[in-house]
C-alpha cells in the first residue's frame, strides 16, 4: 500500500475512488458514462444541487451565503475577488504569509489598491503575525488560512469589522469554525474537496453588485449564482468527486468529527519531529499547520538518504517545497491516521539505523 | 446499448471510458489513483506533453503555434481572447452565427470595439453568410466554425489579410483544413477531444504581447505558454482524458480519416431527413453541420411521440435546443457510423408506423 502525502492533487478517500471509476464506466446504471452525460439534465443536476447542499450542511452556512462551483483554480480567485469586490480607488487589507498570498497581493493590485498589513516574507513565512491594523476603509481583510507551502496556519481567524476574504485552498472543511465571518471563502477542491478542475467559492450575496466595474460574464459571481454553478458547461467529473467526498465526509461525522482526527495525526507528526534526535520543524510552534507539516533534518546531508528510504517504504509526497527544502507531509482529510503512524514509524527505524 | 447523441458533453470512444476509470482506480501500476497523482510529476508531465504532441500532430501546427490546456471552458475565451489581442480602441470583426458568436460578441465590447460584419440572426441562424466585407484595421475576424445549437457550419474558411480567430468547439479535429492560417483557436473539451473541464487553446505566439492593457496573470496566453499549461494545478484527469482521446483519434487515422467517416454519417442522416416524408432539415443545405444534425417534424404534433419511440429504443440526447425545437443528433468524430444507421432506421420504423 502506498501512502501519499502530496501537497496536492492529495488523496481522496478509497471509495471515492471506487464510486467515481464506476461511474465513468457505467453512471447510475444508466448505461453511459459520466464523462459523456449532458450537465442539463436531472441527473447531473441532483449532483451538483447535493453538492451544493452538502457544503452548506457540513459549513453550517446561513441564507445569506450561496456556494458556487467554479472553473479556473484557486489561482483564478486571486483576480476574481478583487475584480469582484474592489473599484479601482478601493482599499482592500491583504496578510502577506507566503507565496500564494502574495500571488493574491499581486493581482489585487490590477484593480484596486491592497494594503499589505502585515507580512512574515522576512522570516521566510515561518509565522503568522499577531499584531496589526487594518484600516477602517479597507473593503475586507483577506487571509490565506493555511498557507500549504510553509506550513503554518491561522489558528485564530482575526475579528475585524471588516468584511472578511479568506483563501481556505488547503485547510477548508479541516476544522470547526464559524465560516459565516466571511464574506467569501474560495478553495481549489484538490485537497480536500475533490479532484483538480473545480474550485469552490462561498460568498455572501449582499456583498456583490456594489462596483462601477463592468465585469465579464463568466467572472460576475452573480451570474454563477443565478445560473446554480451553470453559466456554461461545468467540470462535471470533478464536481461529482466533490460530491462523493463531501457525502463520505458527512459519514465521518462532518467537520468537528474529522478535526478530531485532524489534530490526532498532526500531534502525532509533530511530536516525532520534536522528540526524534534527526528532526526539527520549520515553522513557530503555535503556528504550525494541521494540514502541511513541514519538517527538516538537523543534518541536511542525511535528508537524500531519509527520502529514499520513505519511498523505499512506499512514502511519497514528502519531499519539501522547494523554497523551504526538507519534508512536507500533508494530512488531509482523507489520509488515515494509520498512514502517519507509519510514517512516524519509518522516522523511529531511521533514527536508529541512523543515530546522530 | 445506449446510442447518446448528446450536443455536449458527448459520446467519447468507449476504450477511453476504459482507460480513464481504470486510472482512477490505480493510474500507470503506481497503486495511486490519477485523482490524487501530483500535476507536478514526471508521469503526469509526460501526459500533458503527449496531449500537447498529440494535438500539434494531429492539426500539423507549425513552430509558430502553441497548444494550451486551460480552465474555464469555451465561454472565458469570449472574454479572454479580446483581453489579450485588443486595446480598447482596436476594432475587431466578428460573425454573428448563432448563439455562441453572439455572446463571443458581447464579451468583447468589454475590451475593444467588436464589429458584427454579418450576421443570420434574422433568419433564426439557419445560414452562414457568405458576402460580407472585414475592415482593413480590424485587429482579428472571429468566426464560430460549428454552430452547435443551430446545426450551421463553415463550410469555407473565409480568406482575409486580417488575423482569424476561431471558436471550434464543436468541431475541432473532425474534419481536415489548415489550421495554420489560424492565430488563435478555442475549443471546449467536451465534444471532440475528451471530458468537460478543459479547454483547448491554440495560438500563433507572434500575435501576443502587444498590448497596453495589463493582463491577470492567469488570463495572459504567455504565461501559460511559459509554463506548459501548468501555471496553477491543471485539470488532471480532464488532461488525461483528453490524451486518451488524442490517441484514439491518431489511431484511427486522424483527422483526414475521420472526416470521411464524419462525411459518411452526416450524408446517412441527412438523407434519411430529406427522404422521409415525416422529417425536414432546418438549415440551408450547403451549410449543414456534419457535427449537429438539426431537424424538424412536418407535423409538429408528431414530435413527442417520436421523441418517445426513440428514447424507447434506447437513443437519448436527440432533443433540440429550445431556440430550435424539433431535433438534434450530434455526431461527433467518436460516434460510430452504427449508430447513426440505428437512428436512421428508428426514423425509418416510426415512418411506417405513421404514414403521413
Ligand atoms: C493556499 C493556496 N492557494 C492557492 C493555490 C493555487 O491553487 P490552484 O492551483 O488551484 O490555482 C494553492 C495551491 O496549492 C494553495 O495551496
Ligand atoms: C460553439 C460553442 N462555443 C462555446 C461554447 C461554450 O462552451 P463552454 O460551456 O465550455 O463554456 C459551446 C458550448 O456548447 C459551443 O458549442
Ligand atoms: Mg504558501
Ligand atoms: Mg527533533
Ligand atoms: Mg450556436
Ligand atoms: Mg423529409
Amino acid at each position: 500500500m502506498v501512502h501519499n502525502f502530496n501537497a496536492g492533487p492529495s488523496i481522496l478517500p478509497k471509495e471515492v475512488f471506487e464510486e467515481a471509476a464506476a461511474a465513468v464506466l457505467n453512471f447510475n446504471n444508466t448505461g453511459l458514462s459520466i464523462l459523456e452525460y449532458g450537465h442539463r439534465t436531472a441527473a447531473f443536476e441532483a449532483i451538483m444541487q447535493e453538492a451544493r447542499q452538502l457544503m452548506r450542511e457540513l459549513m453550517a452556512l446561513d441564507e445569506q451565503h450561496e456556494v458556487l462551483f467554479l472553473h479556473g483554480g484557486a489561482s483564478t480567485q486571486f483576480m476574481q475577488v478583487p475584480m469582484n469586490l474592489l473599484d479601482l480607488k478601493d482599499t482592500a487589507a491583504y496578510t502577506d504569509t507566503g507565496v500564494w498570498a502574495a500571488k493574491a497581493i499581486k493581482e489585487a493590485k490590477l484593480f484596486g489598491k491592497p494594503e499589505v498589513v502585515c507580512s512574515s516574507k522576512d522570516k521566510n513565512y515561518t509565522f503568522i503575525p499577531k499584531d496589526f491594523a487594518v484600516p477602517n476603509d479597507a473593503k475586507y481583510l483577506h487571509i490565506t488560512t493555511n498557507n500549504t507551502i510553509y506550513g503554518t496556519q491561522w489558528k485564530k481567524i482575526p475579528v475585524t469589522s471588516n468584511s472578511l476574504v479568506a483563501d481556505m485552498s488547503s485547510d477548508i472543511l479541516s476544522r470547526s469554525m464559524n465560516f459565516n465571518v466571511f464574506d467569501l471563502i474560495y478553495a481549489g477542491a484538490q485537497k480536500n474537496i475533490g479532484a483538480a478542475g473545480v474550485t469552490i467559492v462561498v460568498v455572501n450575496k449582499n456583498i456583490l453588485g456594489k462596483l462601477k466595474r463592468n465585469i465579464p460574464t463568466m467572472m460576475d459571481y452573480r451570474n454563477h449564482i443565478a445560473e446554480g454553478s451553470m453559466l456554461n458547461t461545468p467540470p462535471v467529473f470533478a464536481v461529482y468527486t466533490c460530491m462523493l467526498t463531501l457525502r463520505w465526509l458527512k459519514k465521518q461525522g462532518g467537520v468537528n468529527a474529522i478535526e478530531k482526527i485532524n489534530n490526532q495525526k498532526a500531534a502525532l507528526l509533530y511530536n516525532e519531529i520534536d522528540r526524534n534526535t534527526l528532526f526539527k520543524g520549520t515553522v513557530a510552534v503555535e503556528d504550525r499547520s494541521n494540514m502541511n507539516v513541514c519538517f527538516v533534518m538537523n543534518d541536511a546531508n542525511k535528508e537524500k538518504a531519509f527520502l529514499d528510504y520513505a519511498t523505499q517504504h512506499q512514502i511519497i509526497g514528502i519531499k519539501g517545497h522547494r523554497s523551504v527544502g526538507g519534508f512536507r507531509a500533508s494530512l488531509y482529510n482523507a489520509m488515515p491516521l494509520s498512514s502517519v503512524e507509519y510514517l512516524v514509524s519509518i522516522m523511529q527505524q531511521f533514527e536508529q539505523n541512523n543515530p546522530s
